[in-house]
């Protein structure tokens, strides 16, 4: 049984539908833990939630399959509050805000896509920069082209566009964690970068990590939710 | 003619646009009143607004046959306030707020679907409820299932759905005005509750009575127009 | 070069969208030009954003073929504050907040139906009226007709529209700039008028001026934009 901020829970279904509708969670002494790849094996995510971001927590091990959007739906339909959340006798998985139950069954483990192996890649330079400004920036450069490229050196992130016969280019500066002297840069498809933008922009800062042709590592934490995006390189024609 | 204030007119077309688009107005000297019940015969509102809840009225005796989508868009391009309404002397309908003024054809009362009558129930259950939290509770149902039981024990109601794989329980503490030992529950067809929660949500309480396997009834005034529905049960299978 | 605030630039580019999704714009000593009319020859419309109106300006002379819609868009993407518009070596447009560049080709001014030549028409009758409550009342007009009825007389204004069962009538009083003793009306469509009013409705008043089966002339300044409609009438029936 965990008892969890109604908020906080719908927060890490939707880290979770950035990339995939469902999603094993395997319970852990230490809290509840997430990876998931999207269908085309571009965009990684990593969702943590430690024990003591729940109002209780007592769960020792465990793997629960979930149906995301319709978990979202019906904790939007919650009050405000917090929520418990416990697999019962039959195995259905009830939540309750203490007026209002629900009780649904769980999807079978074995059915969901496997979970991705973490990756062990090294990228050679990080940015720490506002996480508004990053998801605001994707936005403006998704209205113009269906790629966008990030290069980054020393403190300046810079991402560029081309659409058919415009371009747009926008720098946001950020505080260097670790760089090159000379700059890096990767192309990436707008649509993931998009779905992930929606989800960090609530983050207060985000560290961004490339190297050249190499994924971009995105890394913050929402509202109490660890999280790291992992989306692959295109490559350049 | 009568004078009545712009947002009492809409909620009073609102309330009687839940369950059908065209209705006889009986004009009459205590006020006017509205009997309709829908095209499948299973919900049924009485409304009633009466003289004093006008800030004029002058009729005393009549029936106006009115199309009330038309009239409901129309009164929204009127300024807030007094909207003066009447028949004029070729038997059309006049509005108006004082510089718009508004003239329809009347609909033939004739070709309009006939009153009902008063339906002669009993009912053995009565609570009293926030109207808020029954519309609020309908629609997260309406999200689940297309059928809600209702049943009525003491000052609780509880409100049941099924899905295909899930299930969603709500209760609702009321006061309680009549009761039996035993509880009473029927099952009723989402639609028509949704419909009826829109427009009784902004009542301040409701008076819910039940039967088992009997009608519904939901009283409540709505800006000071007194409303009556009643839903007629699903068989259970 | 120039520079001006994004939200005027905004509405430039709206008021001209009103009738046409692309204008030649005249770069002028002493300010900006445009005039266009719409693909039926019904409407036309002169806007005029003199020099002060700029946060800078050094234009001698020259024309940009520009792209509305787009343009409208990507100027959604900068920061508010002043932009910085400049035609580059290339005779690409370039268009910048400070940290976001955009860079996109301009239209071939020769692809660009024909600016309209100034109307010479002498109207009758001219009032100033509220310009929000002119849009309200087209708008309102617009969801019973697809014509309305201008009836000028004295400090009155009276637009008047016929559905087919129904009419509406709504008076607009306001201050008499120039009046005859007789009345003068002329018949519009909604589709026109319904464009313009979303462009004017910001204005504090306009100046409406009339003859009878006449075009209607509105002229006002919105964000210190001089703006001049001209409407021509619907024979009547």
């Amino acid at each position: 049984m965990m008892k969890i901020e109604k908020t906080r829970f719908l927060s890490f279904c939707e880290a979770i539908l950035a990339l995939a509708p469902e999603c094993r969670v395997w319970l852990k002494k230490e809290g509840i833990e997430v990876r998931v790849v999207d269908t085309a094996n571009v965009a990684m995510v990593s969702a943590k939630l430690p024990k003591d971001a729940f109002g209780e927590y007592n769960e020792e091990s465990g793997i629960l399959g979930l149906d995301l959007p319709r978990l979202k739906a019906v904790t939007g339909l919650m009050k405000t509050g917090l929520l418990e959340i416990e697999q019962d006798e039959k195995g259905k998985l009830r939540i309750t805000d203490g007026t209002t139950r629900y009780s649904t069954g769980l999807l079978d483990v074995n059915t969901i896509r496997k979970d991705p192996n973490p990756p062990d890649i090294t990228l050679s330079a990080t940015i720490a920069i506002g996480a508004k400004e990053l998801q605001e920036s994707i936005t403006a450069m998704s209205k113009i082209g269906d790629k966008i490229r990030f290069s980054l050196q020393g403190k300046t992130l810079t991402l560029t566009t081309e659409g058919d016969t415009d371009s747009l280019v926008k720098e946001i500066e950020g505080d260097m964690v670790k760089s090159l002297k000379e700059p890096v840069a990767s192309l990436f498809s707008t649509d993931y970068l998009k779905e992930i933008g929606r989800v960090i922009k609530d983050a207060e800062k985000v560290e961004v990590s490339m190297s050249t042709n190499h994924p971009i590592r995105i890394v913050c934490v929402v509202d109490g939710i660890e999280l790291v995006y992992l989306v692959a390189p295109r490559v350049e024609e």
